[in-house]
């Protein structure tokens, strides 16, 4: 009953294998592996761009700050969620990897996602004094949201037009990305690029891979500096074909969209469980792989004591055991139907 | 016949096979994995260092800069060879997460290694000028050097002896820190501790792993900031079992000693090869994995032609036939008898 | 009429005096200079902390980020108003000295000051996610804030109490320090570290110096480290003298009490005034020496075809001329009788 | 008999009377003041350079950092002298301002100036090693140099045709720029964008500020970028006139190269009358405001004796009476023949 996080999984078998087959004989270090052109043939395929520059770190938050770094002047301001991982989660590291630059929360109050409206009002009111405050800077949508949700490909053309008419650039911080997808039921085309999207951080290891994520951007002119941030930051492998057959791996045979339609299946599963017990809500409404249920404290207290893993969201386990906390649960692709079955049994109580 | 570097070779089956291994089940991330509870356990046993605060990363600039930044302050400067790889080849990344810290090269000229009087010239150098100039920072010392070469345990002493006087904690760039110490027949404590090292980064990758590097700190003081320098940076995994697992793959059967054994075994008969060869001598003396042979251009492009894989050193393919150039001859545990012999026979003519 | 800033207007006369009698013969740079000593010793006097250390910086961007970056670590957050000079007014110069770190705004939804609870909330509210999110750091308090109301001693105190419940340091913004102290008729100590304060950045330029702000730490062992950051910021004047000299003669026979003591009954005489006229009213209740007026958008358009010079705070004066908009009004020292009187007269139509 | 350093002498009169002109009214701030328009129609004039982007900062390290991180990227690595200011007297600005840049110093050993030979060498021997080493960025010129020699008009040419083969921009420290071009009798454009500078820290305060020297970018483009690295360094000041003032007062009548030439002309004197002294010799010739004279340590414990001040360069004062060190004398504008006369006759013994 291990619903902590899309990261404690095991990865998927087929990732391990395409390691193995890529552990054989002598290959050029640094990116000049024959893996890396194939990841990088079909990741432009995928995303019906040919011109795309691609490129392979290892962790989420690398991805964020590099591909944000190459977007934003130090003297700029990013603008995202409240709940953002880059605002939240990277221990300042887009701050670290921008040189100083400022985040600016724009989402509503309560909100699990970025409005028109929101942003606009953000954008708005930076840039207005002169040099004085910081300086307009690049949009950072996340998809899968922080909070379980999907933006519809309108919202998500919404939020770029917006951005659009302020010259700032847009990052999709996509480390759910697949789960989104496959939630839309759309080409990786629509949720980027067709949208308005600039750059993408494209996730691997939340969905199956053991670490490895790419960077997208549908600009080639942005390659070079990438390449030199990427290497001083640390993040370029010299035995790079290991983050290449990862991500070869995952991308061939649809094994990605496999693994997200499982998760999210999982997660459905989950939540149409959920809807069963007697007084159990929802905070943000389950579209992906993550819900936010509220239950009565005992009823935590009996999950935890049955052995199930998750977080709670707004408060202890400590307290009134009536009072209704929220929890997040997150489905991977490795849960069965047994794991996911106990867990309702023992929340029915 | 690939000499190019020891980065280019296959991982060990041994890392792959402990990969597989921990892919089991659920597990914690961002550190809290049981393997890496074994790999601290290891470390320390090995180092003689029950205190000492164990990391891992996956790149040696990572375990470089993050160390070097944990030890040291934006306005000092680090002392370091002339080629080394926090000098020449990290794009910046030591000034990059110090904050913008400085590197005085201490080499004497053309010497392979720092010196007692180079080291305490240029660290006395410093410092001298109140705040207009930089403050004395680390030491960073590279064992196996950039050229191939071997302090022995009395010069890293003498070395460590010099810093501590001028209160400068030291840093050793352990790349191939167990071809060295193969090649001293020594400890991992002697080579570190015992001789005044406060931090160390220990390459796995060169070695025989996909992508994985020690950072130990024998004061565990630096632990909690080393532990949010690397998730600002981007090199905290959350699927961290992965890095442990290689890491303790290595470990595990003394398998990390016999690489680099079976490694240095494989320079030395190809150095041994080459001296009997008309006209060749060695720029250094060979003494760990890494040769820097000299010979005539001709025969640098037979061995081109035969398909031999290596870097020159200094100067292009084109010029002079018969002019001697110097090139750098990397091996790793993977080689085969049958590739160095083909490589002398062709070199022989 | 010129209410734009206390940045407009001239320097006191006393203030150019001593720079004319600093002016002789040769003196020792880089705040070696007698007339620097004397600042030291008139500081620590009137604040009644004998070994605080004492700097001098040019402006107050400066002595904010070079105070904060002093007291805060990369990895941290600082915890201030939504207003603050700091967040709004600096192009991210605290993001910059401090390598990276963070703000988060803990002020009530419209509320001119941080509030013990606001505080408190947001402080609990990081630091709750180990290395992920950033860490706790120090608190700014703007005195005037930046709506020109003043924080009471008990107020002051109380926020300090919170801060320190936290570990985390305190500085204050005393751009208008003189302001608030002559307002609120207290001691420079009882609104600094007898409240609970660990550095403040004494400002003398929007008081009538012509360039110049303390910056006071009340433990000295943040010395070294501040002037290492001065330094590397291009913040250590050769000439160190000219910056002493102002000092110096901005503290001297109590001109800096009678200067903000000055400013102050301009701005009560000017909101004096201003509740006479019909519709008249204040955002903030007037405190020190700025005003937050609402007046009929006509009024203001009358205004400024008379000549007066000032910022309007909530809209663009184009638009239905009866609406009302805010207008931020700042008085200095320099502003006569009659100015204000005029200022009066025009507004009242 | 004070030649410590052209910094620690009195301000010109005219620039005091400056400043006290200035100080009348209300004025614009941050850069908005009727003088700085002035400063920049003059330095455009002077410099026949009517597009040029003109600034105003205090300090020479300010305006060195901020020139050359306008024109170098954090992976580049600049270009300049062992004794270069930004390399050993600015406490790591430049690798502060630019965000970890790198310096490379680029001049043969023991020798006051960068060469042809020397600059196209180090140039040449970065940017080979794709993104794993720094890249070439700004050559940095400093002239006066540090030994106070002067680079000719041909040998600034020189090494901007060696910078611009390479696509390096070019930056000039001209700290001393007044006292270098008196003495070169040319103009202000023939020692700049003529022989190929891109960027010039122009000096006022060795030269009679009390503060303040000038950015010049001869490419308009860099004026944005300037602008706000000059905010978020804290350097743009509020009540800019005084600024401004400094700079009019020194610009108008000719009044810089006046004291400029008072200054080598002192300078000339001193060291012909140092000729005369038995055994004295200078470690380079003497050419503008700066001489490095060597004499017996008894003669230097002479002068000390006698109240002189300067700095030993070489050496400590204890140590054999007989054996020669070299001492640093700098001349300013505000020397008296007097004092010249007094300290030859002190040395004469």
């Amino acid at each position: 009953m291990f619903f902590a996080s899309d990261n404690s999984g095991p990865a998927l078998p087929e990732v391990l294998n395409a390691l193995a087959k890529a552990n054989t004989g002598y290959a050029m270090g640094y990116g000049a592996d024959a893996e890396m052109a194939e990841v990088t043939r079909l990741i432009r395929a995928l995303f019906e761009a040919p011109e795309a520059a691609v490129y392979l770190v290892a962790t989420g938050t690398t991805a964020n700050s590099l591909a944000l770094a190459t977007l934003c002047q130090p003297w700029e301001t990013i603008f995202c969620s409240d709940v953002a991982h880059i605002h939240k989660d990277e221990c300042n590291a887009p701050e670290f990897y921008t040189g100083g630059a400022k985040l600016t929360l724009a989402t509503p109050k309560d909100a699990d996602k970025l409005t028109v409206e929101s942003l606009q009002a953000a954008i708005a009111a930076e840039g207005t004094r002169g040099v004085h405050g910081p300086q307009r800077g690049p949009v950072s949508i996340t998809q899968v949201t922080e909070y379980g949700t999907i933006y519809t490909l309108n919202e998500l053309q919404a939020l770029c037009d917006v951005a659009r008419s302020f010259d700032c650039p847009v990052h999709l911080d996509g480390a759910r990305f697949a789960n989104a997808m496959v939630a839309l039921g759309c080409t990786p085309a629509d949720m980027t690029w067709k949208a308005g999207v600039d750059a993408v951080s494209f996730g691997g290891t939340k969905n199956g891979c053991m670490g490895v994520e790419a960077v997208i951007f549908f600009d080639p002119r942005h390659a070079q500096e990438f390449e030199l941030r990427r290497k001083r930051g640390g993040h370029l492998f010299s035995k790079h074909r290991y983050l290449s057959a990862q991500m070869l791996g995952y991308l061939e045979n649809d094994l990605w969209i496999d693994a997200a339609t499982k998760a999210n299946t999982n997660a459905a599963q989950l939540a149409e469980g959920l809807c069963q017990i007697d007084g159990a809500t929802f905070l943000h409404p389950p579209q992906a792989n993550m819900l936010f249920v509220t239950l009565p404290r005992a009823t935590h207290q009996r999950l935890f004591d049955a052995g199930a893993s998750y977080h709670l969201w707004d408060g202890p386990l400590e307290g009134d055991p009536d009072e209704k906390i929220t929890a997040r649960l997150v489905c991977d692709w490795s849960l069965s139907k047994e794991q996911i079955d106990q867990f309702l049994d023992v929340a029915a109580g």
